[in-house]
């Protein structure tokens, strides 16, 4: 093979770093956190962005675009919102730059000091409540449902391409409502279209679910998620959806006033997703030969390679193909011919298997005299010989058979790793040898939580919603508890 | 009306000021020259980005996403590039705020200071080639067409809303090609992509030229530009494609080996357009009513009001609409019925006029009766009482009959607008009374350039493409030229 990816079981972590850099997903950069997202890896965000902003504009929501930067003091507004977000972020001081008097390229002009210094938001609740404050003064102007595209920045001190990068893509829904009741719904709604986007199009099984206080968004009332397993046991939260309650209102006076003309301060809610979910995609589905992608949001659904000798033997597969890809692509499908005569068959194979492409179909002279085709699934590495007639109908088919095939996979797998712990030592044994989430009971405090953290690296991932309520005592504390929570150990 | 809208006559500026605040497209936010989009503007810009972003696809390219910030050395690297760009500019020094120790929200921790700043980019050629130049190595990696759509910064100290603000939207191709030849067609072509976008799609007719060497872009070889004309006379650049020869390369050392395993630099190219044509669109077309929006690229391009006494008129109107929206949306054709009751009719048509929505039916009682609706064109104002039968069809047309129309009125002005200069005097006059372009013959150095600019405030706004070769003298220093170019003031 042209490049040897990492075996999961030599190095899981190698695996993935491989696999993101060889499969040509992004590259790190000059700049120390923050990475290049290539072509590949950007074609696959883009369907991933694609689908979810229809599914929020199906749901009424508008996108809008509010700045980069936040004055610093608006981030002390909200008491536990500063707490949660203000420490790690990159700070602008200056506007401008001069020659360096030495003649070493430029420095910055000391005389351009910002009064307020600038922070490049790590998310945009204060900015965006800031202008919240101007819009709304009505009941008429709610309930406000706006969602924008951006990027932000969290300086964070350990980074891993997709899923922890200090500057990185996301979209942040902020929506205002004269009731907290339809504050939640809508919290709830958006919590609902995550899991529905993550198990359709991404075909990753995700459990829906309510994080403790101290898991809790810096300045919400309460945190929803939605959270993956990954193929090493290790969690991934991959949505959150959060119920804001009146903070922001406060911290930046919007108050409405309702029918009868009273005041009122308004409710509000946060919900967003990020690239993170491109890197929760790869490791939930893909294998020691490079990328699995799902269909529906695969770049590239269906590579044709021809194998042949000679120009007449490629002009009569030509024309064939060329068929082919009519009716693949009226059907919508997106398909290439590569015809490239700059390498082998067996190194396009490879190539094509590496970035994930589902569906692959080879094409030789004998295929052609027997009317046939070599079509090879990458999910299960299945060859089979299928025939020309009806080609274009059978590959729709299966594609739709490889994205459920691969979403009951991963929720076989997940289902398997959800396992119940008595005992303290069996939920230590279990976090250190099969892994997954761990059911257990929790006697509902923050130190207990903190302790079983400190001791075993296991965070309470979320208490599911609709959880089955039950007697118990908690693993650590043995105290009285009510239901089990989902531990375990997470990226 | 609703909202009062100052005239042009009046106050061209304030005019336009109130277009984009009152029609709801932006408003001013806490962050000095950063504006926020509103949803309304961020619509237009979806549709324009959205088309631009195919035709950019059609024509080969992919999108990537390289980082938001650039290591300060970088910008040093390129001579002629700082010095056009390293000097306004927001400079990341911390990352890191803490809690004031006094109690007064939160403070820059001063221990947390970058080894090397950050520039927030307000271009980003370096940071993009110094990515490249791990990805090219050989003829075969080449040609590399990526473009990005980003957010940058450029500390502007006059800002004006989309038109010149400090953060803005954009996008910018970055390409790379084995030949010079190859690079400038590319960059020809992506001319191109912008004059049929700006005239087949924002209905606005533009010139393509070459920037003279005084207003080329930093570090380009040649600035390839489309200019555009608004309705107070003065010009606008609305997009810029450079080539950027082996400038870029050389400063980031990237070289690639051809097929005889010679080694050379890297040709480029650089080309964007920004949220800038949001203004341009709006200063081209619209009128002292409100915003005037091409069908094409308008969020909604129908609304429908009923026009109603009581429950049983409004049920009999409901269900024809229901019909006509049926036809409508089966044509792709965007549309709203607005039945909501808060408002009278005279209110929504006053709003959606200031909206600029092309095309508005009002369907009352009467008009049931008679067959017909009234159908109001938002350009010319025109009603027309049009038969319910086959009434989708005729509103597609009649948006097929706005587009153009708007375009033959714009072109119309803007041809009446290019006027020729003999003498100083006549030039002078010309400015100050009829503006436009002025097409003069200049004598080819910077020095006259600048002088013309210090006395007028008129700029050459480019060198037409197949310009009439022509003997003349110079504007102002009366020294031979062979080719008139486009002076004029400008945004």
């Amino acid at each position: 093979m042209a490049k040897e990816i990492t075996s999961r079981e030599q190095d899981y972590s190698q695996w993935y770093n491989d696999l993101i850099l060889k499969g040509g997903l992004a590259d790190y950069s000059a700049v120390r956190g923050c990475m290049v997202i290539k072509p590949h890896g950007f074609a696959l965000w883009e369907h991933m962005r694609d689908q979810l902003d229809k599914m929020f504009k199906e749901t009424g929501h508008v996108n809008a675009y509010f700045p980069l930067f936040i004055p610093k003091s608006f981030l002390s507004k909200e008491a536990a919102h500063v707490e949660g977000f203000a420490k790690e972020c990159a700070v602008v001081t200056h506007y401008r730059l001069k020659n360096d008097p030495n003649g070493n390229g430029v420095v910055v002009d000391p005389e351009a000091k910002l009064e307020e210094e600038l922070i490049v938001r790590p998310t945009s609740e204060t900015i965006i409540w800031n202008s919240y404050k101007d819009w709304i003064q009505s009941y008429r102007d709610l309930p406000l449902l706006i969602n924008q595209w951006a990027n932000v920045v969290r300086w964070e001190m350990r980074t891993r391409l997709f899923l922890r990068t200090a500057e990185f893509l996301w979209q942040e829904g902020h929506t205002a409502h004269a009731t907290a009741a339809e504050a939640i719904a809508e919290t709830k709604q958006m919590l609902d279209v995550y899991a529905q986007f993550a198990e359709e199009w991404m075909a990753l099984p995700v459990i829906k679910g309510v994080k403790t206080a101290n898991e809790r968004f810096a300045g919400a009332e309460d945190t929803y998620c939605i959270e993956a397993l990954m193929q090493d046991g290790k969690a991934l939260q991959a949505g959150t959806s959060h119920f804001l309650g009146q903070n922001f209102a406060k911290a930046f006076d919007v108050k409405f006033s309702d029918k009868d003309n009273k005041l009122d301060y308004v409710w509000a809610t946060s919900w967003g997703v990020s690239t993170r979910l491109v890197g929760a995609l790869v490791m939930a589905h893909s294998d020691d030969d490079g990328l699995i992608l799902p269909p529906r949001i695969a770049p590239l659904q269906v590579v044709i390679v021809p194998i042949y000798k000679g120009a007449d033997q490629k002009t009569l597969i030509d024309a064939r193909v060329q068929e082919l890809l009519n009716g693949l692509k009226k059907r919508g499908i997106r398909v290439k011919y590569d015809d490239s005569d700059n390498n082998r068959p067996g190194w396009k194979f490879a190539e094509y298997e590496m970035k994930g492409v589902p569906v692959r179909i080879a094409l030789g002279a004998r295929d052609l005299e027997n009317n046939v085709a070599e079509v090879a699934r990458r999910d299960t590495r299945e060859k089979k010989s299928v025939s020309l007639d009806g080609l274009d109908e059978s590959i729709a088919q299966l594609l739709e058979d490889i994205q459920q095939s691969m979403y009951n996979k991963a929720k076989a797998y997940r289902d398997e790793h959800i396992t119940e712990a008595t005992s303290w030592d069996e939920f230590v044994q279990l976090l250190d040898t099969k892994g997954g989430f761990i059911a257990a009971h929790w006697d509902g405090t923050a130190e207990t939580e903190e302790n079983i953290k400190q001791q075993t690296k296991a965070t309470i991932r979320c208490i599911p919603l609709y959880n089955p309520q039950e007697e118990g005592k908690c693993i650590l504390s043995g105290k009285p508890s009510k239901e089990r929570v989902l531990f375990a150990r997470a990226y």
